[in-house]
């Protein structure tokens, strides 16, 4: 019988995720597998929630890895904060901001929408000024948006909500291992990320942090949460300090292992290392693309995300036959352009164990060959 | 660094799940990472349909592996076909169906529980009853009762409403790869699983089929599902036929290899053939446990589950006790009481590539030793 695990293509994941892993994350993933009740198996939840508490600025208890991808860590922010009827202010300016106002519109919240152009950043003073008019449960952005390689002001925002009874609840995907981000000094109430990015661990996890207030808030909900395999009632339960865990549902065992793997790296390393290596790789792409013509979607460098960079098409260029011969010559991934930039942006990730300078000279060197056709 | 990988203990899990892998799934999952959207991986997930396909007996197109735990799948199968005030049906007699009334009453299902003794099978004739006494929109149970050992008659319930437009939900956890299960031929519409079980791939996804008939219903309900991370309607088009591929969310993409090689080995050795293994194991539990006078819970063998046997625990054993020097002595994992059968039985599970009459001697062994003191 053909197995066709026998011949998978080493492919350059230069996209907007997955990225890479290191050796040893994917050996972490062969480890035996061991009951998700084992007393050993609770020694490494215990270390991937302090590893991700560290990694995340935070204090907060309820600091763990939900067993979904990204896509649902942002299911399970908006399942456990909001009611039938809830007011939610959404902060949108790319794909990811869309998509919370349909996810939070099936709950039944009543969303009110501020919209931007993709490509630049949320406005604070227009937030500001929405606030002060209506009064929401809760405020929700995205941090680093993949979709349009746009960092947002999450600490002016959370500096807006603060002192009140409102949350702010962040998706910070791409940005988690890769750059900093502060959730207790911002006040950030929920914040959620994929294992796939700078984690450069598979896909598989959303890690996850809940402040006190936002725990609060789900403890004193009207009615259930409409959702049992992501109810946080009981995931705390299960990831819950100690060896008094409560089965809820069986975690993904291995994929821990990959997880706890990819952190220890990110320790080893050193945390202020491993974003400086993000931060000089995004450097060296910007100076190598300017060298061919090419720009960032993102003008104002205040607001470019450095681990996803997305590049304008130059006129004449057919984004996606050039990303097709990117693949299929050099066995490189780049990302493609989203919704009303497709066509338009390609987007080079370089996170986690990819956010290398040598890894930014092999794209460009193949971009100039498939240019000088 | 402590790294707590490089001390990992190798246990024998012969519990309720997860169960060990094969050193080929091992393998599979530290192969390198592709993207979700690459056309090799695509490759790889038609594969993993055409194999599930056949595994559970259906032409049902929309048969893949959620991204989720187990747990998930019943997730998404009442979150794709509940709507408030739907009435729903459920055959209640152990853990996962109790859970069932909890996540359908949770999506504002009108749920009716009919109830029966945990370690008893449910009763045919009085779901008929029920079911010409009132009008429901889907009838929920569980096949292979994990918690208590119980198989459930899925084929006798299945005919029941195989001609009306009620819909037959059924949860196959530990069946798929260790039993026969067949969808189509029982009138199931939709049928979930776990990959920790019967089919030795860690645990992290949830396979699950839908017949044309649950589609429909999909389609044509009057409000979106509530679940964006779940929604049918989004998952079949991304892992809807060819090429054309819709980005949904980011698939857990080495879990998929895993799920794949898991597959792949049992179609190498014969799905019939893995099913007389899963048997013969049994069996020989059943001759084994008989010699040192314990029985099973389930008195009735056509009710009897082989992959998960519930083993009623003598007076006079402290069956925590016992399980903790199974795993600290011992290096086997077995399962305890779930709910009202705590403390009365210990569940050993016989699944997929543990399935094995040296393993029944290991840990006959074992418990022998430990009553012996």
């Amino acid at each position: 019988m053909l197995n066709l695990l026998d011949s998978i293509p080493n492919v350059l994941l230069l996209g907007a995720g997955p990225s890479c892993c290191s050796p040893s994350t994917y050996h972490a993933l062969s480890c035996p597998t061991l009951s998700h009740m084992d007393p050993y198996f609770i020694k490494i939840m215990d270390e991937i929630k302090s590893y991700l508490q560290q990694l995340m600025d935070t204090k907060n208890e309820l600091t763990v890895p939900l067993s979904t991808s990204g896509s649902g860590g942002m299911e399970a922010t908006f399942v456990n904060i909001v009611e039938r009827g809830d007011k939610i202010l959404v902060l949108e300016n790319g794909s990811f901001s869309e998509r919370m106002i349909d996810v939070a519109g099936r709950l039944g919240a009543e969303v009110t929408a501020l919209h931007y152009p993709w490509g630049e950043p949320i406005s604070v003073e227009e937030a500001a000024a929405q606030l002060k008019k209506e009064h929401y449960k809760a405020v929700a952005m995205v941090y680093a948006e993949t979709s349009t390689g746009v960092l947002n002001p999450v600490e002016e925002i959370g500096a807006l909500v603060k002192d009140s009874d409102t949350l702010l609840l962040v998706d910070a995907v791409p940005a988690l291992g890769g750059i900093p981000i502060k959730v207790d000094e911002w006040g950030i109430d929920i914040c959620y990320s994929g294992s796939q990015k700078c984690l450069s661990c598979p896909p598989g996890l959303a890690p996850i942090t809940v402040s006190p207030k936002a725990i609060e808030v789900i403890k004193n909900r009207k009615t259930k949460v409409p959702n049992w395999y992501l109810d946080m009632n009981m995931i705390m339960g299960y990831w819950g300090g100690g060896q008094s865990r409560v089965y809820h549902h069986t975690a993904p065992v291995n994929m821990i292992y990959g997880l706890y793997q990819a952190l220890y790296n990110i320790f080893e390393e050193g945390v202020d290392q491993v974003f400086a290596r993000h931060m000089a790789a995004h450097h060296y792409l910007i100076e190598q693309i300017g060298q061919i013509g090419w720009e960032l979607l993102v003008k104002d460098e205040r607001y470019r995300l450095p681990v996803v960079n997305a590049l304008k098409v130059p006129a004449g260029i057919d984004a996606a036959a050039f990303r097709s011969r990117l693949l299929n010559d050099y066995q490189i991934e780049v990302g493609g352009g989203y919704g009303s930039l497709d066509g338009k942006v390609i987007r080079i990730g370089l996170m986690g164990y990819n956010a290398q300078k040598y890894n930014v000279d092999r794209v460009i060197a193949a971009m100039k060959e498939i240019i000088a056709g």
